[in-house]
């Protein structure tokens, strides 16, 4: 398979292509197993694996900061095999069944198999973590993937909390997403051999890039064409996750709307108005904030010196306002 | 809390009563949060957290082995953590709505939050695994997970398999259940400087205590008292979960009785017979093997010098023969 998908510009991960392909490698290795059924399941996260978008933000750190060592690719198939199991647990909390248009794992393979198998990913993601010669990269990840947890536990005690505030929203979707961004920037400069003061800077970039590409996924959840985004939009209004488009909705409505509106959410039949000029207020703020965060992630780029990969990491940000999968 | 529960004598913690004390507050001290949702699901592990036989082990086997370490109280406390996530993501797949006689997190607060409270508990468990000086512990730990979670995955490939045989049932809880307890000894011999052959001892007992418990487990679903044991019995059958007594049972009974069995078994209404002569063998043979496992554990300590934690892991050994819960 190719290392990055057809959504995204294969261009962008060009200065590293070749540790991509490594990753890709240590990533299946990591995961080879003697047991039909190990096999069988780990086959279809080929599927998942689509924009490689985690190890490509490692790696192009990395190559920015000084190069890519030994270390980078450890780490860039660790943070993909920890996202892929948010991603195989997220759909059986969801109870998604397509995604990348196949069936996901909890369709085709029950809950208690795809439930099992994200906790056979984050084993393998530790296990190869412990390869490392340091603890320094253990010790961040774990700090990350406590982080992300709270974020997704905080998600699900708000289901259905139609008073949910900006701040909050934003809090939730810092620690489950933008946490795990920030620190494949953070080791990919920090194994570079940057500066505490550079690797903070990157760390910042990682996170605005996390922000810019949850608030956009919330977006494509809502205005997205189900057929390029490869699974069912309105998930999310319809499992009671409120997301930035409608928090500022709700917050700037008259009341009168308001009650309206909180009525179908709550009956579970909310279907988006773009003329509903709360609604088109709402997708413009979002599409704003998350244009706010690529400026503010570009912005931290200014201290690296010129390079392919600076600029792919530049593109990249602005990347994540255009894709539309 | 105590830190062993009545339903195990405690005075088998009594040689590492102290340490232990320390592992429940080290486990505290991990889990501890700022966010409302995430310490009232912590709170209810307390429930759960009853035996501390996996930091027992592991502390017992330091003691008799040369001493209680630092590294010790934080491995004990690793263990557990990762115990604790295999039983709430267990609660998840069994459906399982009572545990040691209270309601189950998924029950109480839903299949998504329990999801997610293992593995904030198995994200946790690394993170504490990550403060030790040296990569070695967590090596191990993640490679005893891996296994874990093949055993898992194996176990529900096979639901619903009536011809599943002793050998793959054994291969089954060595992974899921002997693995975990042998890694306990291992890891508590190593860190207290035992030689290579006797970590491997130490181990060896730790994987038999671990076989001898899965079986009594196993025996306690079918024969135990539902007050007792805190959880409904007969789960496993109604669950397609094939164990030895009835794997035994299956392959001595005549074609015609064996038929029969499966019927019952496929239809869900599978009950015990403790008067049907091949249930009642396959009931004998569990419990003759689940002995003999406890006598091979309790051979592999004589070359330890004589202790107080040495008797209390022989009498640990074979308090799993007569524990009722």
């Amino acid at each position: 398979m190719s290392a990055v998908n057809a959504t995204w510009p294969t261009t962008l991960a060009d200065p590293v292509a070749g540790p991509l392909r490594e990753v890709v490698h240590h990533f299946e290795e990591e995961l080879r197993s003697d047991q039909p059924i190990v096999r069988e399941l780990c086959a279809r996260l080929a599927v998942y694996r689509g924009k490689m978008l985690r190890p490509m933000l490692l790696l192009l750190t990395a190559e920015a900061g000084g190069g890519v060592r030994r270390e980078h690719i450890t780490l860039a198939a660790v943070v993909e095999l920890v996202h892929m199991a948010t991603l195989v647990h997220d759909d059986v909390l969801d109870e998604a069944e397509l995604r990348r248009r196949t069936a996901t794992i909890n369709r085709l393979h029950g809950n208690e198999a795809a439930v099992l198998l994200g906790d056979y990913l984050i084993s393998h993601a530790y296990h190869l973590c412990s390869s490392l010669g340091s603890q320094h990269a253990a010790r961040r990840i774990a700090a990350t993937t406590n982080t992300v947890c709270e974020g997704e536990l905080m998600q699900v005690a708000q289901r259905g909390n139609w008073s949910l505030t900006e701040e909050q929203y934003l809090d939730i979707i810092r620690r489950k997403t933008a946490s795990l961004t920030a620190v494949c920037c953070e080791l990919g400069a920090h194994f570079a051999g940057m500066d505490a003061d550079a690797v903070g800077r990157m760390s910042g970039f990682g996170a605005d890039i996390g922000m810019a590409f949850q608030i956009v996924d919330d977006l494509l959840d809502l205005t997205g064409d189900e057929t390029q985004v490869g699974k069912p939009v309105g998930r999310d209004a319809a499992l009671g996750k409120l997301t930035l488009p409608l928090i500022h909705a709700l917050c700037r409505a008259e009341p009168a709307d308001r009650e309206r509106m909180i009525e179908r959410l709550d009956a579970g039949r909310f279907r988006l108005n773009g003329h509903h000029a709360p609604i088109r207020d709402g997708l413009d703020y979002a599409a704003s904030m998350a244009r706010s965060f690529v400026q503010s992630a570009v912005a931290r780029l200014s201290d690296l010196p010129s390079s392919d990969a600076r600029d792919a990491l530049a593109a990249a940000a602005e990347f994540v306002l255009r894709r539309r999968a």
